[in-house]
């Protein structure tokens, strides 16, 4: 196996704590609001909308205004007011997710032996955003939205290899999801899975299947960065 | 006037100095060619080839491919023979242009103030392997390639401020080109002219129009630093 030169990050759960955030975030906006069910019914409602854009059901439509369509929603099974400074506000939560804590420590190992860059169905303000404010050095943000497609279409993963000039197996996808990693791989790039067990709170258990078909496995950035001799 | 919230930097030839770093590259790769001579006629074929892409004569095509044909073309007007592999490694010349001296310094101090994005007819995968070289510090890099339109057409300094949804005055072309700010002005934006006389070599002496018509006129970008108090 060749030594990949650039390496795709998955961004929500990988790289960044989606759930953790948004939770803290619903509860200070929204107090007597269950922060952590908020989070998980926000994000319930992240794929279904994708699928209706990838289905060509919907039109190009970015995360920011997905997620501020799902959160009209949920605000009122939730039973919630809100006006709409404070949705706007709610929505940009998005754009200020707190990284794992071996995030930055990890890529800044990765960043002086790789290319790094995001492969993120956000939006380029959205992960523009989101790196300045929690400090994520990337070389690259590249997203859905350069390629008007959603992961797991293969136009995205194809895409950084054609971005960066090289063949697809010179890129490595790295991510907490094996759906993600398992598109990437039909299209010949490495793959490094991320174990992320509170990915989704502490009241959802992640069944894994066998872990030994990717290119490696690692408990977090810190311990891939490691096992790269980064 | 409003305080920009994003700069979107211009990059041949405001950002990095284009003309010494190829004149230095060829005469390195081509002994005995005047690479002040070839670097200005390869630049030179730059704009006729991007107004072909912008009339619809020629397909979307990105800045790499584009430097290559000019590349091709030149090295038979100045007689050279060089193999497939010498032509690529040259025309990956655009990829390692250095910096001014002052560049990463302005940076660093306009970036703890302002969000600062390319906004370059270069595509993606040459500006990324920039930045990593010469430490640019980009907090997003756009370009041409995710608009799928040159400068100056107008949805590329549009879409700056479509990617980050602000309006366009809070956006600030930063450019050493006159007809790119003006294009930016047309359209909106704030405008910071730098002065770069070096740009075409020691050969041409640049005549400026009236400055004042931009937002900001700098020596540099440290100047322009201090000039927004960052």
């Amino acid at each position: 196996m060749k030594r990949p030169k650039i390496l795709a990050f998955d961004i929500f759960g990988t790289v960044v704590d989606w759930h953790g955030s948004i939770w803290r975030e619903a509860e200070a906006m929204m107090p007597g609001v269950d922060g952590n069910r908020f989070a998980s019914a926000w994000r319930a409602g992240y794929k279904p909308a994708m699928d209706e854009v990838r289905s060509g059901q919907r039109g190009w439509t970015k995360i920011d205004d997905l997620h501020r369509i799902i959160l009209d929603r949920i605000l009122k099974d939730f039973g919630i007011d809100l006006d709409e400074s404070s949705r706007h506000q709610l929505n940009r939560a998005w754009h200020r997710l707190a990284p794992w804590p071996d995030t930055v420590a990890g890529m800044l190992r990765l960043k002086s032996h790789f290319t790094l860059t995001t492969l993120s169905n956000g939006n380029l303000g959205l992960l523009a955003n989101m790196a300045k404010h929690a400090g994520l050095p990337w070389d690259l943000i590249l997203s859905a939205e350069v390629f008007r497609h959603y992961k797991p279409d293969p136009e995205t993963y194809l895409g950084v290899a054609e971005v960066f000039e090289v063949s697809p197996n010179e890129v490595m996808l790295v991510a907490a999801h094996e759906d993600d990693l398992d598109a990437a791989s039909v299209c010949g790039l490495q793959t490094a899975f991320i174990q992320r067990e509170d990915e989704y709170g502490p009241n959802v258990r992640i069944i894994h299947g066998d872990l030994t078909r990717f290119s490696y496995a690692a408990r977090d950035l810190v311990d891939l960065a490691e096992q790269l001799g980064a």
